[in-house]
């Protein structure tokens, strides 16, 4: 599949319309179509078709590329294609959960498709640039004949053939900036409770975070063979450090969530035979237990 | 301060031995003491002077350096050497709360001592390198006149004229870590729960920490301004992306402390009419309120 190509987009919010206009701007003759007809006319202006129906706009082109606004809109959209679908590809980019991919997946199959499932990791004004993420996920013979029209979106990257792969990956990927980006904020209250600078902080706490990618990939090591160094420390010493931070959070009325339960965590581990050991092993007792 | 000056060491665990060592091979006149006479004997071997008691180890040296277990144990060796602090500079390096470095200020300048109070980020075979970093606060004239030789010990910083500058620096800078840390170790669980390698997830995970610098002081910025966009997108889109994962976890057996608390601070900012805003938003609505 190469430029000149037939693509078909359906569903143009915000990220539907930057796909689209991407594959046009890359010489795809792209098909689109959306719900409310308003949606389609910038991109009919700069060389799109526009499909009245869902389905004639799945019957244009043999890649459809599916972005609506939650796994609902998809029910609906696929219903209304079922009989437009046979020998098609559909690359479903909406958010939603492994479990909704899966069943996408299972849908396409009876209705004779291949299914592709696809997460978005950054913003429409990226598309088509290596400041966006797709992950992909489900039939690897689909996705090998796709890769090069799907690279024409952004960063991509392959996580095997349960569709519901792509999703696992963007909901981890996601969590982990969540919880670090809420911790953060709960620091902040800590510094500016105690009269800090909260931009002078952060200037310092981003330069630290320079340390991190080797003592994750050192961390999940451990975790992976079960085999717990002493990293950050033995839990012997970092419990008594834990029990400074909980007061001094405690005093400055910051909420300290988290360092209670790593404390819990610490002290049942050191209970159990294992203060030698560092805070990875910690992993052990998380649920859902082995 | 130059080699070949007086330096005082109290307490030689691990670390304590590490700053004294660090000092002797700089060419120091270093004296230790250690309650346990034992511990003094590698140091006195590359050139160090034992003294016999703490009160004779402060009384050789116009800067002695403290770093001991705990605030216990500082408050017992503190006593012992009442007589002879006068005049002398006091650097306190171990471990505790902003309160105990306030607390122990007040001790020194009742006795006619300064006061500087010092955290280590880092561990002891980092000593004397850039690979651990000393976060200062106390008197300033002090540590204008002590900072050559405190470089010495590897990157410094100066926190400022507040004594407990120094433990509030490090506390939220650990605080940030585990709060990095023990996510990242739920979002292993989850991965594993999904059949992923955990190793080439973190690999990837690692990798889009490089985002993170520019984005956590560009939230800084907002939180300091008051002032907030619509990072990460607007609160109104996360919010339904935060229920995906909610269930997902759920699904999975995954705690979602974090993930519910954002959802829940979501909800509370969109209901306030700020469902424009963006994730930094929330820092309005996290405790202490002001």
């Amino acid at each position: 599949m190469t430029a000149g190509s037939q693509i078909t987009v359906l569903g143009l919010g915000d990220m539907g319309s930057a796909i689209a206009r991407t594959f046009v701007a890359r010489g795809f003759r792209t098909t689109v179509w959306n719900r409310t007809t308003a949606r389609t006319e910038p991109l009919v202006e700069v060389g799109a078709t526009a499909a009245p129906t869902a389905a004639e706009a799945v019957a244009a082109s043999p890649l459809v590329v599916v972005c609506l606004l939650d796994g609902t809109a998809v029910d609906q959209v696929l219903a209304s294609v079922a009989s437009a679908v046979a020998g098609k590809t559909l690359v479903n980019v909406t958010s939603g959960s492994p479990a909704q991919a899966r069943a996408n997946e299972r849908w396409a199959r009876e209705h004779g498709a291949e299914y592709i499932d696809g997460k978005i990791m950054g913003d429409p004004p990226y598309v088509g640039t290596d400041h966006i993420m797709f992950p992909f996920s489900g039939s690897p013979t689909a996705y090998e004949t796709h890769e090069p029209t799907l690279r024409t979106l952004g960063g991509i990257a392959y996580h095997g053939e349960d569709p519901g792969a792509a999703a696992v990956e963007f909901m981890a990927q996601v969590a982990f900036s969540y919880e670090l980006l809420i911790g953060f904020l709960h620091v902040l209250k800590l510094v500016r409770s105690e009269g800090f600078d909260v931009a002078a902080f952060t200037e310092r706490a981003a330069g630290s975070l320079a340390v991190f990618p080797s003592l994750l990939n050192s961390m999940a090591q451990a975790v992976k063979s079960g085999e717990y160094g002493p990293d950050l420390g033995s839990l012997d010493v970092q419990a008594a450090l834990m029990n400074d931070m909980i007061g001094h959070r405690a005093a400055q009325g910051v909420e300290a969530v988290r360092m209670r339960e790593i404390k819990d965590l610490m002290d049942r581990r050191i209970a159990a035979g294992h203060g030698d050991q560092g805070f990875s092993s910690l992993f052990e007792l998380l649920p859902p237990q082995a």
